[in-house]
């Protein structure tokens, strides 16, 4: 199929609003995606025709409900490539996936002194649930270093692995630089040292084809409101043996099949993990938008994203006054900077909303990857989907509006 | 104002439809209730032309995406009548809410030896929490009866406080028997003794006006999608004084101030609490639903409530084959039961089903009240504010159906 931009743009309703008087050029897409008609159609239906709470009940809508609920399972197997159904465990996005690596698979194996490796240029939801077991159980935190281009050795990740190691906690994109990590390269020579690995697959998943076995991970997290679906949902790929090492994490309704006064005895994965009445309507919409991407074909959204990506490097180049932070190969389009002179990057992002041009600007959720790069805050504008060329150039214009204005 | 149930209805599309051919009467309510338009409006606005990531961005759609969103705090604040609006910690519902409380007040002051108490009608939800510190760390449940109408005597809550009980765990409202605690009388005697309590708020915030400061408690857990609202929204209370004394729970995004590579600065409470990218628009949904419960009253809702649940006592008393299970003075409208004979409930819910009856089977996560009543399963027809006197005739005519067949 080819690539209809405008029919795609047509199918995201908030794409064809102003802001400011301007047209909307959203470029915020790293912190969260607009969503399809399909998707908020989708959820509309689920409230207005057949909703229901699921599992429990043997009516009608309740059985329509769980049915279409449960459908949403098979088509993340699809889209992560999951040997199995049952190592797709529904939960509310990334940070709730990696916390519930840590509480129940990490907290109760890990010993002072042992470590978990990970990068500098980790998001906080990949960094605090760790530092919870350095606060809480005296495991140590081993930072891998990045190239100045933003690039990632997975040697230099290998080559931090000692023999206390009992986990490698690595982002597949960063959120921050668009750094594209060689996730399989880490996880084969990890797997060869007998160590585990978890991908923050929050950016990475939404951009390129993701295939969880050829990655060979054991964990690989997924947000659904970064994957145009909607706010709340996700899930989390766990690799069989990893899940049979889990203990329960969320207790509550569904993950058990008896609760005593003195004993419980607990569900099946994934049931087990996923405790009380999910968001049932909203994990029906991220099926949704499962679809629509895989409808419209990762390879082709990457490809058009990568076509983004080099003519906004072409445009950013006639830039001189633009530091752009992150120039890996291969990388996403992802691209945080900072302006020459005395703009700070909330004045930027400020004066480009003025413009109609939506980036981000702050630590992006990534503190230790900041003080890495000597900076307090950067903007960032990242790519999604239903961007287009011209939004480069209104990103460039606007840039260009700002760069005169605090020179 | 007149509570005008004909209007009410037409406010929630999901009731028009029809079920097997015949209209649908939903009486699954106490599993989760159906939306009105206004919340299904609200999410879709959100979506369609409001939306982008909270907290975070400086742009147009994110300071009004995280308008919107933190708006919805002072409405609980004032449906719970909290004392201040960081009392009010979002999440996706009861279960999160508890699990917060054992994983982040709890889990770090409980020894081994230390004693939860608990009601046998607790849910689920409110059970397996606890029991994971009996699992892990050897805190004692020690279990309240109830009395044979399924009414609970406070001071027998207060009798099983020792020397050694840290937190008493007890529910509102059955979610089985719809018994409703006095859990003023239990927080009076508790703090007395210097214990604090949780209220597991998730059916009787839904049918009755709370107010958490009369009721004295440290934490009350509320669930949206029984509220009306989406599935996937929620809250929980926490006093001050406790908020002051949990430690962290989820970690990510948005709960940090800073992040280093050896050390966090956490956020304030409520952020503190709050990780990661939550459900925006779903807890904007969370909003429209407790507006439109508060446009009609709680106290309304109680009436109207109090009124269907007396006629379908009196239209129950005519039927000598039912056994009804729970019948403490002022309970709410929550019938469980079973018939006599050879019916198991899933047949009768089955059967009932044919009829456009919606009720729940099963042991309705409340496992140690299923053995308390020696019974596996009951039939549960759970009412809301949108039923009438003659979706009870409905009910009824169905269990007459139902009982010549299995007679």
């Amino acid at each position: 199929m080819t690539y209809d931009i405008e029919k795609i743009r047509r199918d995201f309703p908030i794409l064809s609003r102003q802001v400011n008087g301007r047209p909307l050029v959203y470029l915020d897409n790293g912190a969260s995606a607009q969503k399809p008609q399909a998707v908020i159609d989708a959820m509309t239906r689920g409230y207005a025709d057949e909703y229901a709470n699921v599992h429990r009940g043997l009516h009608y809508l309740s059985n329509l409900s769980t049915e279409r609920y449960e459908a949403v399972r098979p088509r993340l197997q699809r889209f992560l490539n999951a040997a199995h159904e049952d190592e797709i465990i529904f939960n509310t996005g990334t940070t709730m996936g990696i916390n519930m690596v840590s509480y129940a698979w990490a907290a109760p194996r890990l010993e002072p002194g042992d470590e978990i490796v990970l990068t500098v240029m980790e998001h906080h939801a990949n960094i605090v649930p760790w530092h919870f077991l350095r606060e809480r159980q005296g495991v140590v935190l081993k930072w891998v270093e990045i190239g100045a281009d933003g690039s990632l050795d997975p040697q230099a990740v290998l080559d931090a692995i000692g023999p206390r190691t009992r986990l490698v906690a690595v982002t597949h994109m960063s959120n921050v630089l668009g750094t594209l990590v060689d996730v399989a390269a880490i996880c084969a020579g990890a797997r060869a040292r007998g160590v585990p690995v978890l991908v923050d697959g929050s950016q990475a998943a939404v951009h390129m084809p993701v295939d969880v076995q050829a990655i060979g991970c054991d964990f690989y997290a997924i947000t659904g409101h970064k994957l145009y679906g909607p706010s709340g949902s996700g899930a989390i790929y766990v690799r069989r043996d990893r899940l049979a090492e889990m203990r329960p994490f969320l207790g509550g309704g569904d993950m058990i099949r008896e609760v005593h006064r003195d004993r419980v005895i607990y569900n099946e994965a994934p049931h087990k993990f996923e405790a009380g009445t999910p968001g049932i309507v909203a994990q029906i919409g991220l099926g949704a938008a499962i679809d629509y991407m895989m409808d419209l074909g990762m390879e082709n959204i990457a490809a058009h994203e990568a076509g983004l990506r080099d003519y906004a490097m072409e445009r950013f180049a006639g830039l001189n006054w633009l530091n752009l932070q992150g120039t890996a190969p291969g990388k996403g389009a992802i691209f945080s900077f900072t302006l020459q002179g005395a703009a700070h990057a909330h004045d930027i992002s400020t004066v480009l909303d003025k413009k109609g041009v939506a980036v981000r600007a702050g630590h992006h959720c990534a503190g230790p990857l900041m003080e890495h790069l000597g900076l307090s805050a950067t903007c960032r504008a990242s790519f999604g989907l239903y961007n287009t060329r011209a939004e480069v150039d209104a990103l460039v214009e606007a840039l260009e509006f700002c760069h005169e204005l605090f020179a």
